[in-house]
């Protein structure tokens, strides 16, 4: 029963070469194959292949979430989620704290594709009990735009995922940072560049309240180096924010970066008589090999009215991380961002990193407060979805001429599916 | 290497016509072929067919979202959404309202079958961020009952899903619909009726306050004529409602048809004393083509003790809509509602609409208000998933005398999965 | 075209014993006769082999919910939920309860495996319109620690899932039963015995309260017979609890059996200058056949400081149930609690069952009450995942030296997914 195995070989390569539609991987070129070498007939073909044609030929994964895909790739779906839980201790000075535990963030999914260009996003956060949308929109994938809740183009900290963040918590001036708002935004990117634009109203929680203000903003940033375990970021920001009349307030006030103490120790109070604010974002970060460093300088001046002194806020951090085992931190050119470590050995990443960070929340008549911290951060990437996280914040506060100078030490426990 | 291609294809011919089992979709005929064309003996046939058993035959495909069913079609699990993000503008006249940006609903539904005749549906809105129980239910479907949370039958406007009203927001009227109660309620349909009847208790949210109302309410419906592009809707429901003694209350008040805006214009305040209520609806609609006609009108009677007067309210509205692009608004007979516009051209279908609507909230001694809204409509379904919706509202009411017009402009960008 | 049978045959069964992985079930092994056979030539059985090595090998199934696997079993997700629609109604005596109907539990969640060793669940409850983090942890399965929000480890009716509880309600005395709280715990367990330790802070909800509590808490269970349809179930628990110097307080106060009545007929009110709080724990099971039994006796020694008396309370219960139709309550010994009944019949399960409980909350100065509640339940497992229960309640407590014997009639559909 031997074949012609000459004929045979001509023949699936033709057909192999041929193939044009992605197939249902293997079944239909089987089919092909059978009906070439003889061993099924042209009717036979046809019934089976109509037959298999009945698949979806929808593709499935998971990696701890799910993954659909049309056989097309028109269409797409996927949830996901993630659990940080921490636990903290501050030793306090002059302010009290919370220490003990707290899920930092518990959140879940669904993201898509309809008609290949419209995607979507809803994600939820359930932590502390208490319901917050995070990331929830639509978007035109062609034209880059979306529409919904999703964060502001202002600070390469802020606009990095929580997931990817070097340190438990993102540095002091990133209180500037606007993060999620409902808007209008448009992003671009190249293999060295990314823009984005966008105008805002308020974030979804504002809007109960009747009081909305709005906000237009934009981001650069450049790569002039863009390699896989080498690159430099440079990005400027810029933002124009308008309360609106029956809300002239603002108020900016941080946590000494550590999250499960509700205490604020620096804080500028509600500032009134606000007629608009400018926000100010200089971005640079390297990553050369295991080293990488990043900083950033962030300042807002508040202009206000009816014979109210103007005040003008700022802040500044610098982080240097150091993979023991030898990984890069990722960056992406396009995006303007970094992403996802993946450890190289079986026994997971190891990152030491060091950060100073400063916010001065002084000017004039308004004394919020002044502070300086530096964290040490010890991170352990189990894998790439799980991290363990311990960070030690020497914590330099002046607020009104009174120093106030607690240390934390804080522990997290992260997965992301 | 020639087979007998007579013999094998009435051997295939049989083999499809014997096979019974909804199967695997090609694998398993596959195999019969192969055995019937003498190409794998029968042991082989036997353990191949064993190894394909192993698939488990669930189908899975997305549009979006996700849906998956049992090869036996017994179990089916579908997870789906909705974004619809608003952005609105009030040109105020006498009361003062909101503009800006909400999530107008955002959403996440799990939907199933389980042992072919026992569904369930969960279904949450997160816009807000505040947490809100929309259809919540099990069902039993050889007899149509849902236990759990879900639309009380009054009204086709309401009854037809906010993904598919041909406004940005239901009319005025609808203020007097039940919608989402926790009851019990049995569903039939046919070619072209639909009947409900319903026992139901207060919803979601009033058990916390231990204060909890009961109701029973039936509607039918009837479609002299209910093709794929002419149909012809007719309904009338009924509703009986008694609060219970320590919460003899009621209220109506209504936006003016945007949701942004907190302000009711139109406002009956608390009605004490009620002993209990009656609502009446009546229902009408029309496809023709491309041309459509929708009217409600929609009376409540508030029966009131300890002397108190009874009061009567009612609504009612009118809409036409006309799709340039040709397609029809697509009538279900056996629900007895409306459903999902899908686009016949690569570029989308578009829609104009007009509606008037009237709601009377003054009787007696009662004087809520009064007002007629003329809205014009202007929709572009992208895809069947994605929609901009455009809408002008022309507001007149008057309320204890005072005229109050404003002019509402209104945008929302929608999609679902 | 005959080809050789015998030869064939030997080649299937070779091919079958070598075959290694677990393969994509059917196609692979498909492949490996075609070549033996001859009918496909070694080039054309390598490429097609490449075709179908680009199939994920992801198994998808759906009993209701979704579950997804990748092939090598290290990746896996899993999402379903639970709805559960309460209606009671309360024949009241001295205290006021209410009637009506409520959600009792409405939740999703999500679980899943990453990189074979870790796993996670992300739970939330959506009953009452408001959100409350259940189950939300991740997991080291090597070790059985588990980091996050879980049940702590004490009584066996608070550790068995509601979806599987005799009862509507558990029994009074698992008021002092911890239940979620967020800590690390670990848990170990073998053919007839489990352990479980844990070190916890307060439950999710406390945190933003910035008061939290900690304790720890240990659990053994011992099963001198663990068989499918016979088992003896042993148990002991014990956990110290202490609050922090700002939240000295606790508060002992139970629902009469019946959830959608807010009122606690018996109350400790607030113990102020708590030290710390010892938990004890005694639980035995019995099962055999239809018949099962389960007891547990739980107490607690609050301490007090500044002078104040230490008050103890205990509490106990005994239910009988039966089975009508066979089946038996399924044990685990290696998790030390019950799980899913399966009904033998088509037309399901029913289960008789009977409790006796007792809370005493009287000691010393503090006059909390004391109840002892008598409930019948009738229960018909329709299918694995639907069952309705119709639960009498016939309630006998005494505060404060008066009576207050209300009888309570409670209905409930379940579904979960």
């Amino acid at each position: 029963m031997k074949m012609n195995q000459k004929l045979s070989t001509l023949a699936a390569a033709t057909m192999l070469a041929t193939m044009s539609l992605p197939a249902e991987a293997g079944d239909k070129e089987l089919l092909e194959v059978l009906l070439e070498n003889g061993v099924i007939s042209k009717q036979q073909h046809q019934e089976l292949k109509k037959q298999y044609g009945k698949n979806s030929g929808t593709q499935i994964s998971t990696k701890g979430g799910i993954k659909a895909k049309s056989e097309d790739g028109d269409f797409s779906f996927q949830f996901g989620g993630r659990v940080m839980v921490d636990a903290g201790y501050v030793d306090e000075d002059v302010s009290k704290h919370d220490s003990g535990t707290e899920f930092r963030r518990l959140r879940m999914f669904a993201k898509g594709t309809l008609y290949r260009d419209w995607g979507y996003k809803v994600q939820v956060d359930y932590s502390d009990d208490a319901l917050a949308i995070k990331d929830a929109y639509l978007k035109y994938k062609p034209w880059g735009v979306t529409i919904g809740n999703f964060k502001q183009p202002i600070s390469l900290e802020e606009l990095t995922s929580s997931k990817y963040i070097t340190f438990m918590e993102r540095s002091l001036p990133t209180v500037f940072a606007t993060s999620h708002r409902i808007g209008v935004g448009i992003n671009k990117g190249g293999n060295n560049w990314s823009a984005a634009a966008s105008i805002y109203g308020g974030n979804s929680e504002d809007n109960e309240d009747g009081q909305e203000g709005y906000g237009l903003g934009a981001r650069v940033t450049f790569a002039p180096i863009a390699e896989k375990t080498r690159a430099i970021h440079l990005g400027a920001a810029v933002a124009h924010e308008e309360p609106l009349d029956d809300a002239d307030v603002v108020r900016f006030r941080q946590r000494p970066e550590f999250h499960a103490t509700g205490t604020r120790i620096i804080d500028t109070g509600s500032i009134s008589n606000v007629e608009d604010i400018e926000k100010f974002g200089l971005e640079a970060a390297a990553v050369f090999g295991p080293f990488s460093l990043q900083g950033e300088y962030l300042k807002v001046d508040v202009s206000r009215e009816s014979g109210f002194d103007d005040a003008d806020f700022d802040g500044a951090y610098l982080t240097a991380s150091y993979f023991l085992t030898g990984e890069s931190r990722p960056y992406s050119a396009k995006k303007g961002k970094f992403g996802r470590v993946k450890p190289k050995a079986k026994s997971g990443a190891w990152e030491l990193a060091v950060r100073y960070s400063t916010l001065d929340l002084d000017d004039g008549a308004i004394q919020g407060g002044e502070e300086d911290n530096l964290t040490l951060g010890l991170n352990w990437y189990v894998n790439p979805n799980v991290r363990i996280m311990a960070n030690y914040i020497d914590v330099d506060a002046e607020v009104a001429g009174v120093d106030d100078d607690p240390n934390i030490f804080a522990m997290r426990a992260q997965i992301d599916f």
